[in-house]
């Protein structure tokens, strides 16, 4: 197998484990509070598959599960090729040959609870004529708690320090930046990192920090979830939540750009769309 | 007073008059409602004056509503002067002096009633080294009714036709193709008249035109709404239309440029967003 395809193959195949790690790891979580409150069954993942129009440029599968403590829950893992749209062509290195291959896993968590964080991460592995990775993770808690905000700060930097200790910061400010809606002149949430264009030369060593990324999340965010799921909330709790989940809708639909490659690259809109939170009010 | 002066004066009169009928006649059907099933108060506009952070450019005041018929409904007139910030100058003939005059009206009523159609006007006065005016009304029922769709866009012919036979078959086509979703490859609603840059060279006849516009949609959406407004619904009515608002923001966050217009030259967040409906769900 040459090089190329023997690192398309690997990078997917972490893509999708990494994928059914987390779905488990989440209801394991259902499992939990299901037994605890005896109120209902636990949540389960449904598999939904999807294939471009036409299904030799790629596809994937949408693991979506609404539960008792995930109110909505996507995670996405895809695989892609095709051919770049204009507007993306000189962004991703494709100016001389617009081909290109993809393969990530995208997840989004709105969570049923008030005091439960939202919560997003993605990673991906981009092959153009360049070769390059991307992705991050970051919270959006109802009402920011300091403990839980620095414990996955914490995670995250450590998963980038295992590797450089220049990205953590490098990637933190890139995640501030990003996710801020400056109609508002407001963050999405409390930030984690954000990065795009990861090519440092080696290979190896660049889809292992992407792996790492994935792990800490995969270690964080369930730990985070445990520690808030019992946790009593109001109606206002509430209230306060499904309006800040409009600032989320906002963000995705004005600003985020895998939002707009997506649905102007054939994407699945169904899968991008996965993003949009399960109710919201603009009061 | 010099022409240009007494032009904005009308202008602004206009759209002001017009609100303040539009606001009494949604009042009188809040009145009637209320009167007929004693469900309690009618709803009544409340009127936020907001100026621009520098007030000596403008600002405006947005009457808005709660109701028992009309779930939210915002009706904004504003008046605002500035420089068109450098994305939308070659588009408004701002490209040798950015100065720009802007009075309008613009409306939007998400209904309680799943079988009453949501709706979108605006009309607007818009002058750089140019004058123009521009505007529109579009229908969103949740399920089309023939006989809705029919009388709404009777009545916008009528109104268009009155001036010249040329503009409902141009303005109903620019309609349907701006309030169109790419990405689901479908229509935002059932469509209407969508206008922009009108200017014949005769500003009085433009003026009369836009004042029809207005006035044909203060007949004819009182009308459908008091015949639908006592139609029973199901729980399932109502998810099939908090889906359906799903498409609304969809399309005024992705594509609508008076949104984009409004967001990237200071408008007031507030009072753009109002377009958001109160309750939205993504299953």
């Amino acid at each position: 197998m040459s090089d190329d395809a023997e690192r398309r193959v690997r990078a997917r195949a972490w893509f999708e484990e990494l994928r059914d790690r987390i779905c488990a790891e989440f209801e394991a979580i259902e499992d939990e509070y299901a037994a605890a409150t005896g109120s209902g069954p636990a949540g389960r993942f449904e598999r939904l598959p999807w294939s471009r129009p036409d299904p030799t440029t790629g596809g994937g599968v949408i693991a979506r599960m609404t539960g008792q403590v995930f109110e909505k829950t996507g995670i996405m893992a895809s695989t892609t090729e095709g051919i770049l749209s204009q507007d993306f062509r000189s962004d991703r290195g494709g100016d001389d040959d617009p081909r290109y291959w993809a393969s990530s896993i995208s997840l989004i968590c709105h969570m049923r609870s008030p005091k439960v964080p939202a919560v997003h991460m993605n990673t991906r592995h981009f092959r153009t004529a360049q070769s390059w990775f991307g992705g991050g993770a970051d919270l959006t808690p109802m009402v920011p708690v300091e403990a839980d905000t620095a414990d996955f700060h914490a995670a995250l930097k450590a998963a980038c320090d295992a590797h450089d200790s220049r990205y953590y910061p490098r990637y933190k400010k890139w995640c501030d930046e990003y996710f801020f809606l400056p109609h508002r002149n407001e963050p999405r949430g409390v930030g984690g990192i954000f990065f795009d264009q990861h090519d440092t030369g080696d290979w190896e060593r660049d889809f292992a920090f992407t792996r790492s990324v994935g792990l800490a999340f995969l270690d964080v965010y369930p730990r985070l979830v445990r520690r808030r799921l019992f946790e009593p909330w109001t109606a206002e709790d509430r209230r306060h939540q499904l309006i800040r989940r409009g600032r989320y809708v906002e963000f995705n639909l004005l600003y985020d750009r895998g939002t707009a490659f997506g649905l102007k690259n054939g994407g699945n809109v169904e899968a991008i769309l996965m993003s949009m939170p399960p109710e919201v009010i603009w009061p």
